[in-house]
Parts: structure tokens; sequence; C-alpha cells
């Protein structure tokens, strides 16, 4: 594959509280997943986040969560798949409005946190997420893992899949990522991560944490924003793809 | 004027705790304001307040408030005008969408309690939601009353106003309310009530608490659904208006 | 044993928002679990329930809840001991504060919903609540099920447990209750509960759903406030167990 | 006077979210205004910064605030003074448990943003506020500026009041801070707030924005740790206080 999609989680600031470096890792990235004001965001930090993306030409995408400010949406809650599909329809709306509101399409959709594990892990969450992006707009990307059930639902029903994957974790036989409990879970080096994407985006595999190689689709990449740290390894991955003649590019529903 | 709306707040619960009685109004109303979730409703009261308006027949209108579930939307808050225009778009767009996941066209908007009075009443208010919902969708109707800003700066930006008036409450000679706090502010006796929308709409105006006759456009009529009296009051202003030969029916945009 | 309290959930209204009929039911209890703002109640219905249980002359109790009101604190989230244990002494000392400011005396701390249900099963979280009781005030009862985490860890940090038992739910072997997924977990014949509680006070013993007979502490049985059935209910419990020479007396610490 | 407290609002951090360099400032203040989860903070916060604050030998405060996270209780909200009372109830409440599972005394209160502004101005709400510290516990000192209603109405009530003057502003002739809108709000150099501080202690009195000298009791001087502006302004006027043979220290109920 000659392109990729470099995409962050965006729009996390809530009132007078401010996390990320948005502003710098926008020129770095094609996607922008929003927060929509459950796990993180408000409708302010909403059009902000929307005005800085159309500015640096980066696709907008819903990056809804579970109601729980305080847990930033990574705590799992017992909730149903009614109302997960509730949750969703909602957030991609809110957020839909205000793209409209500054002449900007919204391209994509991607789980956050716990949402984002229970729909990669479980059925019933899966068809939930999957239902209410196809019941508010059937030209929305759906970003999610190879080999989890997020992907296959919404490949199902006939979304269009663009596969996640990531430059500093570890992967497992099963394609799932090495859980963070593991001492090796995290790949610190860059030249690492970097040789791992670069064999994703060209074999489309992976080689796992035990060092088997395995079937894995890539089409986007998630980076972070959070810490200096953070920003030169999202711009080290840049470059260096754009070395290696590959295109960093939103995809388009 | 033959035709008039009916309109009620509608959705207004919250997770387990139950307000109002959306079943037995919705049979005589011709619009629904549901709540978005700010200052009453959540995600999964709006699909089910979607669903029975589309059963009955009812027109869906957002009804956005402030950001305050504790005061019902009804405290003022010093919020700024931009906030304003932030909040109403990220409601509107949320209802908007689970509206479009029933496949009902979201008709109208009218701002909810304290947010209602501030845009009556202050311009920059006004402006702020006007704006939110021209940017939203100028297919939306906006609800307002006479003589305030919320319908002036409406008609000045090219939406479709549809003016909003009260069979229950007493006029003073500017147009406005009489406060809550006189004695004279509620009509109880069901008779003079419906006179007085009669009034409205065959004269287009209305006479004030001091006896007064004054000018006042009447297109859409707020009726209440808690409780007993309110659904009495409801059913006999609907079957008075048609014995007089005026059809109830929501406006479209 | 010829005492039994009788303990119902009290103060869950929010704002605008009314649940339970705290006035009827106060007559007939000893114990208010008095919700604390988390998965119900707010700042002025706890005021509002403080007055109400001291001129009715009930014991006052912190009812503390995972902090989800959309969810009434019924859903579980994944939630770490730590947390569990500061949400509990922040809920408590609310309570406190309210009872102080009234000249009453706090009495004892029952969890609410999930949270009961995860300090009853799971023993990190039943140390966290009872490392939080005895933070805040050693002489607080603790309330919970015999044979669960909660009352073993509450006796062995020293609290003064008091055990709770429900006349309209089926036992299993090991005392847990029946799961109400299950078709015969409700007890919905009201001389059968009355048996059972009468049976649990005075033999210390409960016949499970299975027809064995188990031991079981049991010195405050949870009545319900919500709806015609249940006030009926806890009347009949009430005046049948006085009948049986039972008092009905909250304990104290 | 040879003694001053120097207080600083602390703990404003919220889940993930964080506010402040609190482990910087409290080396350099005497008493700590905790927040208590309705402006800002959350149970947990709470509980570390009660901890540090303890580490420190600070003194521990509660800064109670409206109900509104997002707009960091800032913004004047239109609610009663019965709701004010209530909601200052249960906030010194939830500190003094935190406090009380750490062996830690509760020293004083400090309403926060709206609510300090809101108990300045207006009788109904210094009241309620002073109603509010008198019924939790009467050893409680109230902050306040001279010349507000919040101290005057604390004095009559018996309450021990401690007055609070700012290094960094300027005042009017009735004592009241000049708006922030004036461009002569702040004062930007330090020498020049020095010497504010230095002459409202040892003179009881301040030099007013048009240069009249007029009364002013300063018992504790606000300072801030956002920034490191902010931090080294509050190291110098610590450390030129102290070289005048002004001891820094809190003072106790």
């Amino acid at each position: 594959m000659n392109q990729v999609d470099l995409n962050c989680d965006l729009g996390e600031s809530f009132g007078h509280y401010v996390i990320g470096n948005d502003e710098q890792v926008l020129p770095l990235i094609s996607s922008a997943n929003v927060a929509c004001g459950f796990h993180a965001g408000d409708f302010s930090e909403m059009q902000r986040t929307v005005a800085r993306a159309k500015k640096n030409d980066v696709a907008v995408g819903a990056h809804p969560g579970l109601p729980d400010l305080e847990g930033f949406g990574r705590r799992e809650m017992d909730v149903t798949p009614s109302e997960v599909y509730d949750m969703v329809v909602y957030q991609i709306g809110a957020l839909q409005a205000v793209a409209k509101a500054q002449d900007v399409k919204l391209n994509h959709v991607k789980p956050h946190g716990a949402l984002y594990h229970m729909a990669s892990d479980q059925e019933k969450y899966a068809k939930a997420v999957v239902q209410a992006v196809a019941d508010v707009n059937t030209d929305l990307i759906l970003f999610g893992m190879d080999g989890t059930f997020l992907t296959s639902v919404g490949e199902k029903a006939g979304l269009h899949v663009v596969y996640e994957a990531f430059a500093d974790r570890t992967y497992q036989r099963d394609g799932s990522l090495t859980s963070r409990s593991h001492p090796n879970a995290l790949i610190t080096d860059t030249n690492q991560a970097l040789k791992q994407v670069v064999q994703m985006l060209q074999e489309g595999t992976v080689t796992t944490a035990e060092g088997e190689k395995i079937k894995l689709r890539a089409e986007t990449i998630c980076v972070h924003g959070d810490g200096t740290a953070a920003l030169a390894f999202a711009a080290t991955i840049r470059s260096e793809l754009q070395n290696c003649g590959i295109k960093i590019e939103a995809w388009h529903g």
C-alpha cells in the first residue's frame, strides 16, 4: 500500500481543563478523532477542534465514548447494547452538526477507550456501534482493528471499514495487542516502531511479540499528541513513511 | 388563521427518572419539543420520544437548554453568546441524528426555559440561537414569541419563524407574559383560556391583563402534559379549536 | 431475636425529578438509607430527607453509590478499590454534615446497587468500603448481607455490622439471593414473605428456593416505598412483626 | 501585624485533567483552599491534596463552588440562597470527611469564584454561606474580603473571620477590587505588589487605583500556583515578607 492515514485523538480538553497539544499534532496527521463531550471534550471545544482540523486540511471524525468524564471513558461500564447504540447516534450527530456549521464533512467514526475495546471484543457492542454509524450516515467510514468484531460486523453491514494499527504496540498471534500489563507491550524504540509500520503497509503483516509473522491489515496508524516525545515520534513516523514513498492521506467515504 | 399548531415539551425523563405523560399528550398535539440531554432527557429517552412522536404523526423539534440538569434548565447562567451558539448547535445535531436514525425529519427548534427567556430578552443570545439554527439547517423552523429578540432576529436572518402563544398565561401591554409572581399571571378558567386562543387566531390580537387589546401573532400554542388537569386542558383546547373550524397541524419548513 | 430494623432507600429524587414515596414509607420504617448525590439525590434533597427522617424518628444512614446518575448506580463500572474508598469517604462526609446541620447523628452506611454487589462479591471492594467507613467514623454501623465479603471484612475490621435480609427474595444454598433472571427469584405472596422474615428472626434460618434450611443472620429487613403495592407490603410486614411481639427499631452504634 | 497567612486554591484537577502546580506551590503557602468536586476537583483528588497539604504542614480549608464543572464555577447561576446553603454544607462535609480520614483538621472555608462574588455582594447569599459554615462546624474559619457582606454577616454570626486581600489586584475607594475589565485592574510589577501587601499588613490600609488611602484589613493573602510567573511571584512575596519580619502562618480556629 502506498497510502496511509495517520489519526490522532483530539479535542479532549473540557471547560478550563486542557489536555493534548492539538495545534502541534495537527500538521503531522491526516485524520482527527474528535471527542464528543461524553468522555472528554465539550460543545465549544468541538467547534475549536473542527476549526483547527479544517485549517490544517485534516479529516474530521467522531470519537464517541462512554458517558464518564471522570474516568475519561477508559473504565468499562455495564451498559446495554441499546444504550451503546443510543449514545453513539447522539455523539455522531452532535459532531456532525458542529462540522456542518463550519462546512466540514464528517468523515469517520472511531469509538474511544473502553467503548473501542468493548466493541472490538463483544459482538453485541460491535453491532450496536455499527448500526448507529449506519443509521446516522452510511457514508461514514468506520475505524477498527483487523480481527475484531468491530470491523467484521462493520464489513458485513456494508460500511466502509478502515483498519487501524499501532506503531508503538506489540501484537499477539491472534492479531490482538499485547496487554499493557505485559513488559513487552510497548515499542519504545522509534526505529523498531517505524519498521513495524512499514512492514504492515508493504507486506500486510506484523511480527508478533513471539516472533511469528501474521497477516494484519493496516490503513490508518494511531499516533499521540500528548507530550514532546509523542510529538517527536509522530513527526518521525510521518517523515520516514514519506521517505519510503508512502503518501500520508485520509481515506474518504 | 384556520390552522394552528399545538406544541408540548416532551422527552424530559432522564435515566430512571420519569417526568411527564408523553404517551397521553402525544395524541393531542401536533409538535413535540424534544429535550436534548442538557437540561433534561438523555440519549435513550430521545430515541423513545422520537419513536412515539413518529407513531402519533407528531412533528419533532429540538428543545435545547442550558447544561443544568439539576436546575432543569430554568436557572439563568452567565454563559457567553458563543457558548450558547455552541450548545445549541450540539443539541440540534444530536437530536437530528436520532431523528435521522428513525427516518424522521427534524422540523423545528424551540429553546427551553432560561435559554428561551435569555434569547427572548437579550439580542446577543437571540443572535447566538438564530445563528446556530441557521448554521445547522436553514430548513429548521424557529419557535419564539411575538415581540421578542428571538423572533425578530430570526426573521432578519431569513429563518422560517413560527410564533408561539400561551393559552393559560395573561399578557402585558408590550406583548410579554405577566410575570408568574403576579397574582393574575395564570388563566385557570378553561373557557377564558380558550377564548384567548380563539381571539389570537381569528383576530391576531390578545386582550392584556389590563384590558387593552394589542396585536399578537399566534401560530403555535404551548400546552403541557404534566398532570391530569393539564391533559384535560389540552384535550379541551384541541377539540374546541376543531369545533371552531381550526385545523390542528404542525407548520412545515 | 425480638427486635428488627426495617430499612428503606430514601432521598432518591434529583432536582425536578421525583422518585419514591418518602413521606408515606417513613412512618413504616426505622432506618433510612439516604442517597448522597452520586447515583441519586442531591444536596437539597438530602436536607429534606434528613428533616423528614428526623420528624419520623427514623435513623439516618448514608447510601453511597457509584458516580452514575444516568444508570442510577445500578451498572457496574470498572473502578479501582482506591476510587471506591474515596467516593465512599466523600459521600458519607457529605451526608454527615447535612445530618450535623440538623442535629441528627449519622447512624449507618449501606452501599447502593452495583456498589453493594461489588462489595459483597469482591474482597477488594469490601475492604475499600469498610476502610472508608472506619476512617470517617468508627461508630457508624455497616449494613450488609450474611455470607458476603462486605460483612466478613467489616467484622474483621471491628465495625458494628448489622445483617440485612430480604422479605421478598428467595435465597440460594450459599446464602446468596436467587438471581432476578430466575423465575422464582421474587416472593410475591405476602404471607410467604412474612413467614420467611419471622423464620429468619426467630430461628436464624431461611428455607432456600430448593427447600433446604440454612443459617442466615437477619437484623434489618429491606423494604421498598416505590408504589402502592410496596407500601402495602411494608405496612403488612410491620404490623405482623409487631403482632409476633417483635419490636421494630433501628440498631444503634 | 507580624503574621500573615498565604492561601492558594488547590486540588483543582479532575479525573485525567490536571490544573495547577500543587506540589510546587505548597512549600510557599500556609493555607490550601481545596476544591470539593463541584466546580473542580474530585473525591480522589481531594484525598491526594489533603495528603500533600499535610506533608507540607499547610492548613486545609474547603473551597466550595457552584455545581458547574464546565464553567469552573466562574459563571454566576440563578440559584436560591437555600440551594447555596445546601451545596456549601455538602461540600464542607465531604472535605471534612476526607480530612478526618487522614487525621487532618479542617481549618477554614473560602467560597470559590462566582459563589465568592455572590456571597460578597449579596446579603442573601452571604447569610446562606455563613449559616452553612456555622451549622457544620462553628470552629471553622471563614475567609472573605473586608467590606463585603460575606465578612460582615460572618462576624455578626460569631464566626472567626479572616480577611483576605490580594497582592496583584488594585482596589477601589469602597474597598472592592477594580474590575478585571479595567486596564489598571492587575498589578504586574512584583515590587508594587509587595509594597501593597506590606502596607496592608503594617498600616492596615491600601492605596486605591485613584491614589487614595483607605482602611483595609488583610490577614490572608491569596496567591496563585498556575504557571511559572505565579510561582515566582508567590516565592518572592513569601521571602520578602519574611525579610520584613512577618511570619507566614495559617490562622487557627
